[in-house]
């Protein structure tokens, strides 16, 4: 175990760095704060590169092979987004799990931190198989997203793509649907049973929706019924109510 | 029209102390601030106090009988929670339509405005005919609560309850069922079809879930599937899930 008391060491700097889309991208790694996340992402076999542990810090330690470092308050705020970062953070590489076919989640633009989360663990817990992010979605391994994800960033094979239109392409023509969630669609509920098992759901930006390149290679365009006086919902509300019945198909019962 | 240009002046206190729930208490009502929100409230029905319109704004104005006054451009900050108010405010009393029965939604202590205005939002489109808050909630009336609605509180019947356990036990009294959002309940999309078309849908607060007293009133205790290794879901996704499907359930075609 090492001590580290210079802000100006060069460690501090690579890690102070990963705030930033840059510092992430230049190392292919991120930062996970607070225990309950770095025990999360050491469970789900999550490359740890490096232990990062307040000189107070007293919890018993995960067992790992990466090193270890212990370093004072002033810089373990430095270092870490949160504001209480519970004296424990783990630069960790960028997971690197297969991507599968089945069911998966395109985003097209969400660009709120919080929603990409949102939808990102939604997608996890409702038994999807992968997400796609358009080069305009908020960077998944920004400090706002992985607090909203809840560890689901390590469970959920995630990839970003240049071009989201021919990615989708690709899908649709490998005969997969690929699902457009817009305003003045079909009804979604009317047709959810004559889809596939294997699918992949499009949501664009809040307030602009999917744009025109995605629209055009998408094979459906399906709409959540809107009642009241509402003209839209939550772009993570949409995403998990229309992830949840797709995925959850097959276990309606009842009268 | 009568202009003020005076931060002492009797209104202007008023109209600022709408920002804070005890004053919108005292006064029975609330600040609804932009164009967009102010033209909902004024189709809706609402009845507006005052039209307050920065000295510089030069909309066309709406149809309107209660008095406008005309301030200057740091008055209209002074009064407005949002950094740019788009020179446009209305002080509008609570809203006061019967409160039915039929589809409601109940939230026992959900806190963060954002999640209580979205959940409005979204049992709106949903097609609920009502909600009841626990009077643990954040406040629908709160700036923030009334951005995440998007002009739903104006179409929606809300009712702010002393005691929930109370409220809910005399709906399950008359043969409501009143369905808890729980984590280790029965499965809900296998009694989703079980289930009448009058009910009253709980949801408990982000990080506790439903309080027991009101566990202990509930008829059923129902819980989404959780696959992935997510652990729950965002109350907002939640509540958005359960009620698309309730409302729903009718619509389901295929093949």
């Amino acid at each position: 175990m090492e001590t580290i008391t210079s802000l100006h060491n060069p460690k501090v700097t690579v890690w102070r760095s990963l705030r930033d889309r840059k510092g992430r991208m230049e190392t292919g790694s991120f930062l996970v704060e607070g225990r309950r996340s770095v025990e999360e992402a050491i469970r789900s076999g999550a490359s740890i590169l490096s232990l990062i542990l307040q000189d107070d810090y007293t919890e018993p330690l995960p067992q790992l092979s990466a090193p270890v470092y212990r370093v004072p308050a002033h810089l373990m705020a430095h270092i870490c987004d949160t504001k209480t970062p519970q004296g424990i953070a783990a630069q960790t590489a960028f997971p690197d799990f297969p991507f599968r076919g089945g069911k998966i989640l395109a985003l097209d633009g969400v660009q709120d931190p919080g929603n990409v989360g949102t939808i990102l663990r939604t997608a996890d817990a409702a038994g999807m198989d992968g997400l796609i992010l358009s080069d305009s979605c908020a960077d998944i391994y920004a400090p706002k997203v992985l607090r909203a994800t809840m560890g689901s960033i390590f469970h959920l094979p995630c990839q970003r793509v240049a071009s989201l239109p021919d990615r989708l392409s690709q899908l649709a023509a490998s005969g997969i649907p690929v699902l457009a969630s817009v305003l003045n669609g079909n009804p979604f509920f009317a047709v959810l049973n004559t889809l596939p098992d294997s699918f992949c759901l499009v949501i664009g930006n809040e307030g602009n929706g999917i744009s025109q390149q995605v629209q055009d290679v998408c094979t459906h365009r399906l709409t959540l019924p809107m009642r009241g006086d509402a003209e839209s919902l939550n772009a993570a509300v949409a995403a998990g109510i229309m992830m949840y019945a797709l995925c959850s198909r097959n276990e309606w019962g009842g009268a």
